[in-house]
């Protein structure tokens, strides 16, 4: 477990912010906390995403190896993500899939891609004790 | 707030997994949770980071956009991971340094490089409630 | 999430004390903390209500723009409250209703009206995460 | 003690959202959770606020019968609040003060005024026991 | 809610140490804090409970005004003690009951006694909001 | 530790229930929950207090072997309320001392009276690990 | 309930450290803090585990008087250890059981042998209460 | 951090229970959960130690490899059981001492004889991250 006061910090570029809120906020349904001429802060989930303008944004999306996301310890709270994706049309990477199947690390998962390219991966183990 | 079950997912390239387990269990004092040839997860402050074996990694270490770490809601916890980069002589990129002293934005920072070259940041916030 | 040990602040007119405390403590069930001659204060759901003795009233009661209330996190808090205000017959604006249905934002609402003609909404999202 | 997840819920007008999201996200440093065109909603220091676009405001600032704050439990909380309405330089009605001196419920307390005239208070209780 | 680090604190007579570490350990299955020649204190589902040598004891056992015990927030908890009570063969004064059915107020309730005639009581509320 | 959402429950006798509201709410500052003709509750320090109307009470109030009270886990919470016994002028049954001096159970310790009689304890351990 | 920021710390021998750590962290899922020559110490499910490179290992394993483990809350916890079991086919002595049938005491119990024969256990109560 | 609800489980013989009563009851303060004729447990700093009656015993108490205890999280944890030792005269083995000084690793450290010869390690980490 972790503490509940700190925060996960995470920074990535972002080729345009307006496109960055449109999709973190008014897409994922992440909070914006401060915005910037040249990065914006979001409450991503309980920790800070910053996106910093730049022009050094991914050729194309590629899962591995740089992405972010959200192990979720509950199943229902994956399930959520996974409505939201569909109800919001939100762009992925792929199928929801699961991985290592019949084994104790397996999981369901899932990666989106923001408009800069950047990958994120929304997953939750069958057993959380495994999620690290 | 977050939530204390759930887990913030970082996955990272490294170029060397040996390097980057003396680095971050042996170094920055987190935890290994599981290791597979191609990448090694640990439990990272209470999140989960995950290092792909890839060549993919950066040229040369640079803060910005591309970084992640911790935001200690407690000083104590800012100082113990400093006097902790003392002790263990972790390679810094620059000093410790104040941002946006003066202003309610005010945080104390410090960045590290790993093995591979990637950015790490930790910080801590004044005011907490500004962390996002 | 919130700190458990703040609480939120609200305060509004009360064109008559007896009446406030039998709308909310004997009709919501919340809790009278301190009674003054020209004010009562409350312990509303964990937070601080406080009913200040006033003629300036709401002329007839209107949800928009101002109401108060409670976001539960859980469908069962939500469904107790409505079985509550059934049971003891609790004056409500319209009946209970589902607001924004099939998107993500989709929530389950009902409408109170307290002696004052204060307006008071309790509400519950499908996805807690789209609370705020 | 209030549960963390649910949120208290408080709805007030604003004569112009621009401004509102100026004020609480710019000038509190309260998170913004989505906008509409009608309105906009907050991370209020956990707690969810919405301001409506409407012209019911009030004719001018008066901190009775109606505001809404935060009733802190911890004295640095609201010292933090304190620094950063003068380091931001947000519109107060009146001076810090403390309230009912030498007595039980002795506490110190702060207005602000949004743009749209609604009045903000700000508290901390000598005994957190008394706070409802 | 309560604050998890303070207890409770309950003093009651008892004419017979080792029949009251009987009935409270041995029965109840609460926890043996401290044993002196004058009294016996104990972990009583997370409060303290002391139980004084005394022969200021009921001449039997009535279930008003004096009585204590807990009110469960869980239906589950409440099942289980139940279920205590039937295994051990706890000696009860009526059997279990719901009161004020049909009513917000309404709750399951069961009384038990103690070798020296103190009334415990156990009960459950359907809505924990109004278990005070 | 225990349980936050469940209350601890006690039952004692009043004579009168003006005067348990006046004393409990009014002097000791906890809440009122429930008012009926033959008793009230309330929410005495998260734990629920019923004052039962019965002419059962005690004759002269004597600490031993009946009381109940709090024994809270932090002395700044001892202190708090020892300020409000005297801001307050609650009644009191001797004076705050000192129990077991020296020992590892040395706690801090304050009787009060209620209007019928009935005896409270306040307390504090040095090493809270012994408050049971 | 426990702290949860204390760590129970249990030190064991073992024959040989790189089979201890196949066990713990490749086989029960647990997570490697830190490695010395002569030790190594593991985040055993929320506490701390250390094996010492010792001679002085059990000649055989056995299950009394000696061994350690986890008392599960949650039924849940105890199927998902279970089956990380079955998949990983963990060795274990004896067969998954049921202890204490038909009493309060009653719990299920399974019990594991690590590479230098010490036992460990692992169980989960009906009633959560008796667990100690 | 470890979770709240479940409980570490530490089994180790003892030449006689009384001795074994007297001592972690008595001695250490902490609660005896349930004693049967060949056992007895007991709630060890929150969590499960049972106390096997066996012949099974040390020969003579020896620091490693096999040891128990509790790592505190805070120094006046770590202070307060010192303290005990001090007043109630608990049977070390050797003087409180500091380990790894001047390391990340430091941590104050103390060995205590049990009756039968085991051997208990209380301490506590500079740097609270390091514990395991």
């Amino acid at each position: 477990m972790r503490d509940m006061h700190d925060a996960c910090h995470i920074a990535i570029p972002a080729r345009d912010l307006d496109e960055a809120v449109a999709f973190y906020a008014g897409g994922l349904g992440v909070k914006l906390a401060r915005r910037y001429p040249d990065r914006v802060t979001f409450d991503f989930f309980g920790d800070q995403l910053v996106c910093h303008l730049s022009e050094d944004v991914p050729a194309r999306p590629v899962p591995y190896p740089r992405h972010f996301g959200v192990s979720f310890a509950r199943g229902e709270d994956y399930d959520r993500l996974l409505r939201l994706v569909e109800l919001r049309k939100l762009p992925r990477l792929g199928r929801p899939s699961v991985r290592f199947e019949g084994t104790a690390e397996e999981h369901r998962q899932i990666f989106l891609i923001d408009p800069s390219g950047n990958v994120l991966e929304f997953k939750c183990y069958d057993d959380p004790r495994l999620m690290y």
